[in-house]
């Protein structure tokens, strides 16, 4: 099976190559092709994301993404700055959907900055639309009818593409305790408006799933005071970009936590939550286990190797146990040190 | 000095009332008239702002605003819904400056989710645009080509909006520490990178601040992370109601924060950040501190009266002190008894 291995920037090539390590002690069912992307490849070839990366992801079954952002290109015109590469994979790929789960590994209930009571009772997952909203929407700069500079981006969101994240979500909630909470601004915005109404018309599909909506303002609120409270949110591209990082915070560092980003026939790509990091990049400081564990969850989502998936997560919560910390955990370890304890628990 | 008051719905009419008999213990300049807003003015005549209502805001010297938001309501067209009555008096009254200090009291530090030692470093101001961005661009339900609906809002700012904005920005940090982080998602919304570059051009005038930007998503894990990191953050408004929210509960009990909204001439709206809590209202549980200390900055900012909000502030300091707490603050008494505790330190 292809997987495409997209490294990108900062501290992206580290972490990937400690995954692949680790991969190819559970399986020799893959097999990898290297490509571009992000700042490197926009410094290699003039593009953040070449016609011959998209085309490697498009093939793979599925794709392995280390991180993009580098302060060389924060100048550079929008559509060839970092960001965009992973912004037209989501697109290009139709991957829709983006399952974020928080949990805290009880090893590392000092980590999180929340009481350990507080943060030890969370356990949720966030489903973030990722196809549309005020990311992909008309934007650009013109002029207001004084003749003074102004921004302007539409957010919006039809029918079809609420229903279908928003199934996403009850399917998830039904695979764990039965609850979603669908967070959305329906006092201010249009765009929310439509999307509670439609999540309203889809939970008559699931009649099993405790449906509950929540304002954004007091999300934020709720994801600090009390976060055990969640089992599953849905919510949209800018809304969940913003809760998804907050919620990875609130479970301890955000070194440990991975995604996937789904299509609708489960081809996925899958990347830590932690950006480049180019502070630390090259060094040795970073933590792999972001990205180990998204790995894990490719297995699982995009590749049918549950039992191999088990074995990865498993191995990770046996090195913590053991004590393998690199420095956002408080520990002294290399980035190739604790995948050297990963795979020694393997 | 004519002061309106108006009270609201839910637990805004209690957590006014106790307002009001402490103002009256500190001065006698005030004078009060009070008029309905919100849903209680929609169910008395009609609208959520009525005419006479905006008419005495716009007459009085300052604003005292309890809450707005009613479950009855939910389900009317948007402009008859209570939160436009607040959106209407910001944006009829010019209102574009949303300041709301996070600090926590010490007495309180057992009060927050996040460990002792990092909520005890909480010492910020936010300061929130309020009269641009999404919540006042186009808006409204139309039909896709392939005929589903779609909502849609339009997120823009103009160079004049964020200048203005920016300078409250500097000015206060300039009165505080001189540490200013303007917060946006410049990576992908042209809005935002409007929004950064005016701030950049504004920062020419302010060579003493110390000037940083960071992205909304990681504003929103370093609030949980570290918060003792900001000084003053400066924001848009959709991303302000989001981080000014998380920030409050992160100092603690929602139940303690004021806020003040003010025009370009320090008139000013004053209200606590918490909503109108129709599951408690009219049940004597409610926090009236968040008003009073809302009503201290409004007798600082509006009225030139700053030696009586210094006296109201200390008070409320010295009734927890000597222990008085609302059941938000893990005690037992009454939004009264709480007044009373205030009047007794004064
Ligand atoms: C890099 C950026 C465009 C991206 C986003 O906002 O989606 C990132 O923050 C994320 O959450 O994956
Ligand atoms: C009630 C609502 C419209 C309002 C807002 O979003 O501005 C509130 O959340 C606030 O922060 O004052």
């Amino acid at each position: 099976m292809l997987i495409a291995l997209l490294p990108g920037d900062g501290i992206g090539p580290e972490v990937i190559a400690e995954t692949v390590r680790v991969l190819d002690r559970v399986t020799d069912q893959l097999r990898f092709e290297t490509a571009p992307v992000g700042g490197a490849a926009y410094k290699a070839e003039g593009h953040p994301l070449p016609p011959a990366t998209l085309d490697l992801a498009k093939r793979a079954k599925a794709i392995l993404f280390g991180a993009v952002g580098d302060p060389d290109c924060d100048r550079l015109e929008r559509h060839l700055r970092p960001e965009q590469a992973i912004l037209g994979l989501r697109k290009e790929l139709g991957l829709f959907a983006n399952l974020r789960p928080a949990t805290l590994f009880k090893e590392l209930a000092d980590a999180s900055a929340l009481r350990p009571e507080v943060a030890g009772a969370i356990d949720m997952v966030i489903i973030r639309e990722l196809n549309g909203d005020v990311y992909f929407g008309e934007k650009g700069m013109r002029k207001t009818a004084s003749g003074r500079r102004e921004g302007y981006d539409v957010m919006s969101y039809d029918e079809d593409e609420v229903a279908r994240i928003a199934r996403v979500g009850f399917e998830t909630a039904r695979a764990r305790r039965g609850k979603l909470c669908s967070v959305d601004k329906a006092n201010v915005l249009e765009t929310s408006q439509l999307w509670r109404d439609v999540v309203i018309e889809v939970s008559a599909e699931f009649p099993d799933i405790e449906l509950s909506h929540m304002y954004v303002d007091n999300a934020a609120m709720q994801l600090v005071r009390n976060p055990g409270q969640f089992d599953v949110i849905v919510t949209g591209n800018l809304f969940g970009d913003i809760l998804s990082d907050q919620a990875s915070m609130c479970a301890g560092s955000i070194g440990m936590l991975p995604s996937a980003s789904l299509d609708a026939s489960q081809k996925g790509l899958y990347e830590p939550i932690h950006g480049s990091a180019p502070d630390i990049a090259g060094q040795g400081k970073a933590n792999p286990l972001a990205t180990i564990l998204s790995a894990a969850m490719m297995l699982r989502y995009s590749l049918g190797l549950s039992a191999e998936a088990d074995r990865i997560e498993a191995a990770v919560a046996t090195a913590l146990e053991k004590g393998a910390r690199t420095p956002d955990l408080g520990g002294k370890l290399t980035t190739t040190q604790m995948g050297d304890a990963v795979l020694a628990a393997l």
